[in-house]
């Protein structure tokens, strides 16, 4: 009887059958491909594309390394490197189960940045194995976008691989989110007439999300931020915390708030969601007037937009079906152009505000509630953030070009 | 005065000026890129190729791992993976300078066999590291071919790397080679109408592909052949072998010769050079009569091919300036493309016989002393190749579909 059903949709566990979901069918053989840029048609071509005439190349590089940007594809080369561990919301599915993400990413990079991009799923979960492989991986790629690992090792890998390579590494799930929401927060902001600096927010999550969204908004002025994790509120007192959150506590909750995520919530200006969870609809009604509810989780929202609404001048969430998406794509793809044309070292905390300024400012006259951030396929985003990058690594004195 | 031809061509040890020269001009920004092969155009789009339609494909494939196969690039996406330790003719020349080759590989790949490839350049030389950092990737390719690293750490990392991969690993500088030279040994003997087991052959040169040769003749069974390094023939009573030098000597050398490379040639049968040396032209004319001289190094052959044919009925070189060019690119795009096919776990002895079978059954009725081998642009080639390398990889049982 099993034998029977092993090919069939209902031995998947979800409600699909391969054979006729549209996703499968997309999916199948894959979603990218490689191809040559120059014409390989006949021995002449062959003989410069390749040997005798690529010794030249090779030649010229090994006495003067920095020409390997010049003349071979690495400055336009990003690895998506992830071990699996923290996939979408479906957890630790390991490195296979992986990749069709990590060639979603890849192919986002390339439509949206021009970035070439290539899927490295890793067969280890330790941090010193996965810092180690990825150095020795270097020399091929101008940069690496570190994708849904699990917190916290994910802080300390990329701590350590920043400190190892002198090309750009940027986890995503961190950094993207931190500056997407950033920007709607700026727009959302400008709208109501306030500053950041009048705000407190609110965050549901102390995971990759949520840990940097809370350094990003304390650089970018905020008032106040205060982080929750599933035990409440992340405050120098518990005695339950990892490194990282024993960090956040340091430089945030001003207030010195303690206790439950509805306690943080009572008077808040801003509830910015990342954790999965949900939110009674009695937590949102106590906010500030005017509130801003940013509900990120995917499929389900943290609080339903429609009930958000009842209470909030502004909502997000991470859907495409509602308005104002917050999606990583609207920053990654520009990030890591700006980082590679310029040939930067590394994507430093300037480089990722001006990333969130120029995504805001895309929006400029048409801004309103409905509309703090622009769609991910408006074609003026991605050269927006490209050049804010590219600008503020001269100004930081990380360019290399 | 230095820092003012920093950038010109006299800094680069070779007669080259990058601004003119076509091999540097063909190379600026890389030789490859990266493509989607299905449609980002809007949020139907995404959200079939990313979320939230990918995580369905995700799911399952962590539930039945095999469908990796099926829903990414996986099965048809290959490592070219080298540490820069033998790169051409130039030797260690380190990961970055190495690029340019690995590059070139991916594209012929691409251009030969419909292969997918990806250029990794490892900062590491240690076997171990090296073997460790492989099968960390592993999951995210469909095969490994190793490239361009030095002998004997070459021969360890892709033995490790067959037990402990269930996916084809190959050293093209090895076993290309050694196809490609089969074949054309294969269509000589044709040729002169003469069985492989009457001919005793001699190879100059003990490295990755003198090794491989040397295995490939002896599976195929050659009649006889004695394989010398720098210090003449390879055979028991030497002290200073290494252990592949030793094995070598255990199945070579039936004739039990001793000494220098120019006292085996004498009355042999065939030479095979893939050394890099010079053969004096009185130990050409001290072979069998009809000999076969297979000159292949790069740029300059042992033997320059107008003297060998004053003493032998077929004459090959690596270079396409003449007849017969033993190019592997001839063998690894179909050696691949074939096993990728039928996802084969490895590459087998047979499959590689296979290869060179079909690989001089090209030739065909065009068989002549200057055509003992196809050219490269035969399109015939890749497609022969492929289907005899899929089809002994079922017959060998390594095939899993």
């Amino acid at each position: 009887m099993a034998a029977e059903i092993v090919n069939s949709g209902s031995e998947l566990g979800t409600d699909v059958d391969p054979a006729i979901d549209p996703a499968f069918a997309l999916h199948r053989g894959g979603k990218m491909a490689v191809r040559a840029t120059v014409p390989v048609r006949d021995a002449d071509d062959l003989s410069l594309a390749y040997t005798p005439g690529v010794a030249k190349v090779c030649s010229a590089i090994a006495e003067q390394p920095e020409l390997v940007h010049d003349y071979t594809w690495k400055s336009q080369v990003v690895a998506v490197v992830t071990d699996g561990t923290a996939v979408l919301g479906l957890g630790d599915i390991g490195p296979e189960a992986s990749l069709p993400v990590m060639e979603g990413k890849a192919i986002l990079f390339k439509q949206f940045g021009g970035v070439d991009a290539v899927p490295i799923a890793l067969a280890c979960t330790d941090v010193d194995e996965i810092v180690e492989t990825i150095v020795r991986m270097a020399p091929s790629f101008g940069g690496v976008n570190l994708e849904d690992i699990s917190a916290p090792r994910c802080f300390e890998i990329e701590r350590r691989l920043q400190e190892r390579l002198d090309i750009p590494v940027f986890h995503d799930d961190q950094h993207g989110t931190a500056v997407v929401t950033l920007a709607a927060l700026r727009n959302a902001a400008r709208l109501r007439g306030v500053g950041l600096g009048e705000l407190r927010a609110v965050i549901s999550g102390a995971g990759a999300a949520g840990v940097a969204i809370a350094r990003i908004l304390v650089e970018a002025g905020i008032g106040d931020v205060t982080v929750c994790d599933r035990k409440g509120i992340v405050s120098p007192d518990r005695t339950d915390l990892t490194d990282v959150k024993r960090e956040l506590a340091g430089f945030t909750n001003k207030a010195g708030l303690a206790g439950s995520l509805e306690t943080a919530m009572e008077g808040a200006d801003v509830f910015i969601g990342v954790s999965g969870g949900t939110v009674p609809e009695e937590a949102v009604a106590r906010m500030a007037d005017d509130a801003f509810v940013f509900a990120m989780a995917n499929p389900t929202p943290e609080i339903h937009p429609d009930v958000a609404r009842k209470y909030a001048s502004v909502v997000a969430t991470g859907r495409s079906d509602y308005p104002n998406q917050i999606n990583n794509v609207l920053a990654f793809p520009g990030i890591f152009a700006g980082a590679l044309q310029v040939r930067a070292s590394r994507i430093t905390e300037g480089m990722k505000l001006a990333a969130a300024d120029a995504l805001a400012s895309v929006v400029a006259d048409e801004l309103s509630a409905e509309r703090v951030i622009p769609s991910p396929f408006d074609e003026r985003v991605a050269p927006a953030v490209t050049a804010a990058v590219a600008a503020a690594a001269r100004a930081e004195g990380v360019a290399r070009r």
